[in-house]
């Protein structure tokens, strides 16, 4: 399937705050259209038709032909987008392909990228003569609902739709999967003088033929400054993983969160931070090593929540990758490895106590144990380890990396550091029996 | 798709060696049939017909109905069988459904599962009015070449079959799928009193409608006693995995698989053998603590060898479990972190050289090392990882298991247990960071 985005008009709304056009406007470190045509590419489309107005020479090049995000742009120019985004829109006939589906997109509406997975899956289940536009009946949630399109819906159809619609259960989430009868509806519309997206579609729902996904996640129409800010914030939220560990969800993103939009606007990559995180371990090591448990513990804690910030700039900016994922599983064994060394240094060279060999060999063989029985259950059984689920009540035991940080943290301001050994080899040993006797069940 | 198995004949020549009848003759701790019926489990056949005539009141008390192995079975006797092994099979038309494609194996016939694995998924490659028959045409392997049925074939088709046949170029290796025209040229041989499946095979042959699949792996026909010596040989060396270390594959399985031709007749599971291993490594831990490294060495061997038999045995008896991968994988962290402890504890408990804590740390850290990326290697990728392929020349550090496992005996052995964990540290940490360097390129 092709995706055709309509990036003609002249935003005048967030012009003023902008020093460049509206598709153009960066928005935690991607331009809205680049975040766009990043998230076709995760979904799979690579081809992708731009419509441009206003400001065509910018766009174009700004973007180029694509190649650097992995995709290939055509551009059509409407000269006449002046005159509304169905005229736009009706530009793509030029290059309409008897018999296509298209996907249909706003250059200013973010999207998280679940929901334009989501709904590029429904493609199959159109037909030649309809056409399927998303809409999200959540109106508590919608952001600015008095701005949006409102849509009523009867079943999985929308029977009317338009901006002063009193009747109505849903909002028009700008985003379509077109067929040749939306490029005649927007003929007939036209040719009525109705120059709107709008009108077309409200042509083809009065015919029945407007079928209507329900989207699931987060989406909004950036239109003005307080939509943007908006925006920035429900991108940022939704980067945190649904399986998060206590203290991460409680304390550490609220942290690391501020840090990923700190870096988005930097050319930083979630590799560099990763490493970031690892030099911050060491630093932690070196401190305990030197009888600074205080600091160490401070920074012990810094680099849990530097490690979520890889991730997070990797799902922000589409920089995933699968080698990022090993990269900064061993990482973090090695900086789990110094800190533990360093604090069980401190301990022998104080007191000379050999229980600090064993204390610090127990809580260094416990700590990848949370790893290790994750990934080989994956491995084994094709299904992920969910701790949430599979872990019962003992997925409070702070043993996972989140926790156990957060306890070396804990036990650096305090100054107890056997104590903090021995409890870090307690729990994490106390773990990995519990999911090996839990796993029997559940292979 | 259903499988017929046909065990009606006398069993003569192995007869006086056993005191039961040929299909109920028990090879490494299965009998005949119920290997060729696990097998077919494997292979998610799960509705079975044994055709009985000899002796049918043993084999159907042994076997009931099945439900001991998980597959429905059901019986058909054959009052004629000593007429020939035809007019069994061709007892099965009292429950043949019409347009059925069935498989049609011997009782005596013992296979590596991946044989049948690969002749089952051809079924859909032949028409309702062909056979297919699995044929092996590498003559130097094949055993008793003189005793086998020979194949004529020209292409994938057999043209003419016979035991003195001149003229061939592969051998039967007694494993059809059979449509209904097997069934109707077993009822034209009988008619011309041709009592034999050779016969009704011929027929089809003759009209160029049995066709071939050339099999690869290992497969026998077990009627005398030296035949049934080479089974049990050819069967052992199959459990040995591809992707086996060095050492593994040098030393311990001419040991491991030793024990399990022992363990094989008894009802020892793999979970035990296992947990037996682990035993012996607490023995090998405790050893070396005690400052007996000599014996410490030679049990952290033996425990090596050990952690091969568990997954020989299931192989063997077709007791694969994912949470016998899961347990295996988690108690030889917990053995390889007992043994290095108990060397650490002797050296430092002679020497309190802090060197021992630093020491121990690093090997301890290392050595999960190599299963940590492996297994998140193959989460991340969904690609399992193969040192053979992936560790280039690394390969040959002895940083797997079986490879440490063996440096450690040798420093019990030498009695070098200062040197042997800083060696371990060292080769496990080198193949840590070649494998994450690796990785980059190949994922």
């Amino acid at each position: 399937m092709r995706a055709v985005i309509l990036a003609a008009g002249e935003g005048k709304r967030l012009r003023p705050h902008f020093s460049r056009p509206k598709p153009l406007v960066r928005l935690l470190g991607l331009t809205l259209i680049e975040r766009n045509i990043l998230c076709l590419r995760e979904c799979g489309i690579n081809d992708i038709i731009i419509i441009t107005g206003c400001y065509s020479g910018e766009i174009q090049n700004y973007l180029g032909n694509g190649s650097k995000y992995g995709v290939n742009i055509t551009y059509l120019h409407n000269p006449d987008w002046k005159l509304g985004n169905g005229v736009s829109a009706f530009t793509f006939r030029k290059d309409y392909r008897q018999g296509e589906k298209f996907l249909l997109i706003m250059s200013d509406h973010v999207f998280e990228p679940e929901v334009l997975k989501a709904f590029v899956a429904e493609a199959p289940n159109i037909n030649e003569g309809e056409l399927m536009l998303a809409a999200d009946r959540r109106l508590k949630c919608v952001y600015d609902l008095e701005e949006c399109t409102k849509v009523k819906a009867e079943q999985d159809f929308a029977v009317r739709l338009g901006k002063d619609l009193r009747d109505f259960n849903a909002v028009d989430c700008g985003l379509f999967i077109g067929t040749g009868v939306l490029l005649e509806a927007l003929s007939d519309a036209i040719s009525q003088c109705n120059y709107t997206l709008t009108g077309a579609v409200n042509i083809l729902a009065g015919q029945h033929k407007v079928k209507l996904h329900f989207v699931n996640g987060t989406w909004i129409d950036v239109d003005d400054l307080p939509s943007y800010r908006h925006a920035e914030k429900i991108l940022l939220r939704s980067l945190v993983p649904p399986k998060d560990g206590l203290i991460s969800r409680v304390l550490n993103r609220r942290v690391s969160l501020w840090i990923t939009k700190l870096f988005a606007r930097t050319s930083i990559t979630p590799n560099k931070v990763t490493f970031l995180s690892f030099l911050v371990s060491t630093a932690s090591a070196a401190f305990f090593a030197l009888a600074h448990p205080f600091y160490g513990g401070l920074l012990a804690q810094l680099s849990s929540i530097l490690d979520g910030v890889d991730g997070e700039i990797a799902r922000l900016k589409f920089l995933k990758s699968n080698y990022g994922g090993l990269f900064d599983a061993i990482l973090d064994r090695y900086a789990d490895f110094l800190i533990v060394l360093g604090m069980a240094y401190a301990w022998y060279s104080k007191t000379g106590d050999a229980l600090a060999l064993l204390a610090c060999a127990t809580a260094l063989t416990g700590m990848p144990m949370s790893m290790l029985l994750k990934e080989k259950f994956h491995a084994l059984t094709g299904r992920p380890f969910i701790p949430e689920y599979y872990d019962g009540i003992l997925r409070y035991l702070p043993a996972n990396r989140d926790g156990r940080l957060f306890i070396i943290m804990l036990g650096g301001i305090l100054n107890l550091i056997p104590a903090t050994i021995i409890f870090l080899a307690i729990v994490t040993h106390l773990q990995a029996l519990a999911r090996l006797y839990h796993a029997r069940k559940l292979m």
